[in-house]
């Protein structure tokens, strides 16, 4: 049995209300026509920090008992757990420790900096991150948190398919985007557990297709070339994201490059949100039949809308 | 007294009902602190059409007697009012012509066609568009109705105001954009009603800052050079909302063409909604401080989300 329950994730759920959103769902006309369907837009770009991880990060940093927490927590990541992270730790009153690479973008080392995480710079590469975030946890006895290989962190994200479920009851479909597998995980228990009719289908980049590969062989693939747009989807899954998703996923399919600026794009211009390109790639995969949707009442979780405005694919 | 009616402004209310949205509000801690008070956006930017113009434009086309639909509804816009009442009047099942020039950009062209209106092409002057219009409703009989300086237009556009005292009770004040006044005259007519106390303030960029010299001189003042990048506020006022705005706005302030770009911008980054320059007006008013906001509760009405990407202004 795969050791995150439906009692775990009703405790994230209650760790983490005085502090997350629990964001709307949106729905559009336009996109069901597209579709062929009824979709409902889980919206997590209007998450805290613009992205679902605030939910894991939060659940992880609100697990510790007070001596555990009183050290701090620390990671190695630039993107939407740093930032995440930093302010879970910056609420609860203890210290958060970023190792990033020093030619992170300024963007992203603001956005860590503005919620009080301490940037402890490294190497591009990753044995360089994970030296460094051994020296700062042999430093400080800080608690790791792993930005999704981590069962808290699991059913953390676990929480916006349980709240969709709320709202939506019963789907056909539910969509996530995959990288590391944290979100994708964390849905497919909550939906296994609470409506379990509806299918869980994670959704890649072709360009970082690894979980695919992984799902289809049974056998953990390393990550693709750091190639996809969807920037937040080019980890690989890690052995605890890859034992739930052999389990509770239905499916793993792919999209385009120029399918997930499409849509992106759609969602900007019809729905008139911001949506990162990790949150395109579901919406992608609905518009362009990547699985049957014809008729069919399908969740989306929109993962983030943190987007450079300076630096758009169009 | 002026001539538009809490009654009225109840009347369009159970009038658009059934087919405009009820908009949410949203709220951001970062936008609280850059503005040093609390601030509910009620975001027009998600009504059908993408802007509030749909209120208006429901509640005129459902205004009508079954004798005078039937012969249709006519306007001259390209903008948002020319799309709100293609739909509103495709909803009742009646014909909308809409003149506008051979010149305005394929994506207005598309929005009208795509909601149904039949499109009848002028020249870019002001004389053609009212011969073609004159011409339109010798042809057909349709009813025209104005994009602003229409009382059921006026009481439509009062319904954001309404629901945002709804949910928001008692603001010390309401900022609104003004162009032709109708989404100010229909905001400070609501306030007026239900929330005396609530001082509302129109605001104006500086380079289409007529109604505000009209608001000083007492003297109704002709449009400006159509300079500002908020394209939406270029028209002048007309004689019924400056009636309106004379008699029941408490002040009209103005902002440069960066303040709104910086607004526009902060907005998008922190709130991941899209909203167009002309939106994005009163947000810089309070963001550059050109009224007291310290500690105040402010709502502002976000008037519509229709931004060409691929024309961005950074």
């Amino acid at each position: 049995m795969f050791p995150v329950t439906l009692e775990d994730i009703h405790h994230a759920a209650e760790r983490i209300r005085p502090y997350a959103h629990r964001t709307p769902v949106f729905t559009s006309k336009a996109l069901d026509k597209m579709v062929g369907g009824h979709v409902f837009l889980k919206c997590e770009n209007l998450q805290k920090v613009g992205a679902f991880k605030f939910r894991g990060a939060c659940n992880a940093v609100f697990s510790l008992s007070d001596k555990e927490a009183q050290n701090g927590v620390a990671t190695h990541s630039s993107g939407n757990h740093a930032a995440a992270l930093a302010l879970a730790a910056q609420i609860r009153g203890i210290p958060a420790y970023i190792v990033m690479p020093k030619t992170a973008s300024e963007v992203k080392k603001n956005a860590v900096a503005g919620y009080g995480g301490q940037i402890k710079f490294c190497k591009k590469t990753l044995a360089s991150r994970e030296a460094t975030l051994e020296e700062v946890v042999d430093q400080t006895n800080a608690t790791v948190i792993h930005p999704y290989n981590d069962y808290r962190i699991i059913a953390g994200q676990g929480t916006a398919t349980a709240e969709l479920l709320q709202d939506v009851p019963l789907p056909d479909i539910i969509l996530a985007p995959v990288g590391g597998g944290g979100l994708l995980s964390g849905s497919a228990l909550s939906a296994h557990f609470i409506s379990p009719k509806t299918k869980v289908i994670g959704v890649e980049p072709a360009l970082a297709a690894d979980a695919a590969k992984s799902f289809r062989t049974g056998k953990l693939q390393p990550p693709f070339p750091p190639k996809t747009i969807a920037d937040g989807l080019l980890t690989a899954l890690g052995d605890k994201t890859f034992a739930c998703i052999r389990e509770f996923v239905d499916d793993i399919v792919t999209v385009d490059e120029n399918e997930i600026i499409e849509a992106m794009r759609f969602v900007w211009e019809r729905m008139k949100i911001i949506i990162e390109p990790s949150s395109a790639v579901p919406v992608a995969a609905a518009i362009k039949q990547k699985i049957p949707c014809e008729g069919k009442r399908i969740g989306i979780i929109i993962s983030g809308g943190n987007v450079d405005l300076s630096q758009l694919p169009w």
